[in-house]
């Protein structure tokens, strides 16, 4: 029997999404959002499931959707792609991007997923990882110097939550002279006008990212988007696949995008629970990163190790992330809950740091 | 300005759904199902969206319909992959069987997304389409001749609905000593026991893939499924996108599924209507293909010429389609639509034809 793949497949080690424990537990692992979505969802669906209108194809490209994003975002339909979750648009751009021997620039650490998607490319991508300076930030100095086919950051950056400077992130961009991906899934929990979506109409080569996953508490749904000019967003619409929305995901995203008033609130308890559970910690002693996302990144109070920590939390039924990478060993990765779940995790965290 | 993406990428042609037009027009264009999904699928949703479930991440590999499937064929969960449209498994299967100058073997005409596929990987992959033959019959003994990295082929067969016997598929299959996909997106129309999935256990080349679009009433809800032996699936996994499915979409596609008897309901209302219809084109002297799917293929009496008969179709709003090209040019392919669109359709093709 001849192998069946390619060569490449076999020996490809693939993504390993947070885990998704169930039962009776405070879940905050996966940074999704505590809080419901939109209750005008429920309605905005129930003609379609009642007049059976799933029986027909669904619009190839989301266009109501699209209208919306663009109309909020005062630019046009044409720099919009709706995509299956933001993975299914990195995915995309990923594959547009990369060709044989490529190299993909980003930062170190940063959303796992990116060194993932290059392997799927199948194209021997070269990985160049810039690791953050020893106070979270871009290496910006470093990140300057490089060129590649892809530049890969995250803005607010995960796991650490920190949003640089909008004005660097410019500079950055304008001299790269490739592709660069500015992946904002957490930008609704950080700063007023820290997007980048503006600065489309400046740079050819910028993409943005963007998720109802977080912010709009839909990760159950799969939909985000990618913003660029329309001669890009006109490439990538050839790459994704000919239906790659439902009808009920392209309604739903829609009735909870035009509710911006609910995102607020949402947005709102969520960053409001942030300050005063980073204002806990810090009193504590924990050495807490200034967050610009629905989690914080925390360091305890010395002599007590974050994995331990970790795996305490853990017995008790209280599940937060742990990455084990030189940069980030000492820390963990804490999701905001509801405030009787940040409530819970306190009193454990303080029991076992015997606060 | 240097250009963003891979050269392959500027020059490649995009796939084009079938046309969606909407309005009071009557729609038989797109194989379609013309009757609801079954009325289960609506309360098995409301728990999700009341309780605010869609906050969270889905189970990244649709476990339960996972589950529910292999149980129904026989088989075990881990020959399944549960994807996003039968497409989404297509898009997957080429690119772990399509390397450089690979070559795909298929037969012309078929679906056309296979050849967009194939050059949506980016591997110059040469294209073998083996022509059917005058009676639209599989070509088996030029088929039995290739050589080459995936042979991909439907069956039943589009745009012809002509389903080939078993034993010829079974032998065509054994001699292929690569990859084989098995596209049985109609099957259910199809006379029982006509799937190969049964032969997963005997051959360790072969894919099927099947698709929620069609006999269960839901091109709008995008889910599919690939089955394979386990070891394939396993590397087939590791390509899809993490979380590739949403909440809704498994539960949706589960219930659907356990509903068999629902779906027993309606592909009998539709080879019913085929019948029906299928005697009456051919007694007004329709050559019209057996169908073993929810469309037909005809042609229509001399002088009458398909492509005008499809134009006046359109114009009197009722949508069918015409593929131009040698094999099919006098042919119109029409789906099995409701009894009262079936009627007028026939009163419309006995008004142009003048019978």
């Amino acid at each position: 029997m001849n192998k069946l793949f390619i060569e490449d497949l076999y020996t490809l080690k693939g993504y390993t999404p947070g885990d998704q424990p169930t039962g009776k537990i405070i879940k905050l692992n996966t940074n999704e959002n505590p809080y419901p979505p939109s209750p005008k969802i429920l309605k905005s669906i129930s003609k379609i499931l009642k007049t059976g209108l799933l029986r027909k194809y669904p619009n190839p490209i989301s266009d109501e959707l699209r209208i919306e994003i663009a109309k909020q975002n005062k630019i046009k339909k044409e720099n919009v792609l709706v995509v299956n979750g933001s993975d299914e648009g990195l995915a995309i751009l990923f594959r547009a991007c990369l060709k044989k021997e490529s190299t993909l620039i980003m930062p170190d650490p940063t959303y796992s997923l990116y060194s993932v998607l290059a392997s799927l490319c199948f194209t021997n991508t070269r990985l160049v990882k810039i690791p953050l300076l020893s106070d979270f930030h871009l290496d910006f100095e470093t990140l300057m110097q490089q060129k590649g086919d892809l530049l890969a950051f995250a803005t607010p950056n995960a796991p650490t939550g920190i949003i640089e400077s909008k004005d660097k992130l410019i500079q950055l961009i304008s001299n790269f002279s490739n592709a660069v991906l500015c992946d904002e899934a957490y930008i609704d929990f950080a700063p007023k006008n820290s997007s980048l979506i503006p600065e489309i109409k400046n740079f050819k080569n910028l993409f943005i990212s963007r998720t109802f996953s977080k912010s709009y508490s839909l990760a159950g749904l799969r939909v985000g988007y990618i913003i660029s000019n329309e001669e890009n967003i006109a490439e990538l619409l050839k790459i994704k696949d000919s239906y790659n929305l439902g009808m009920l995901e392209q309604k739903i995203a829609l009735e909870a995008f035009k509710d911006q008033k609910y995102l607020s609130k949402t947005v709102s308890k969520i960053t409001n629970s942030r300050k005063k559970l980073t204002g806990k910690l810090s009193k504590k002693g924990f050495q807490v990163l200034e967050s610009n996302t629905n989690f914080l990144f925390a360091k305890p109070p010395s002599p007590y190790k974050a994995d331990e920590l970790f795996e305490y939390l853990k017995s008790k039924k209280i599940f937060i992330r742990y990455f084990k990478d030189t940069l980030t060993k000492d820390y963990i990765r804490i999701s905001i809950g509801l405030e009787k779940e940040n409530k819970k995790l306190l009193k454990e965290i303080f029991a076992f740091c015997k606060l």
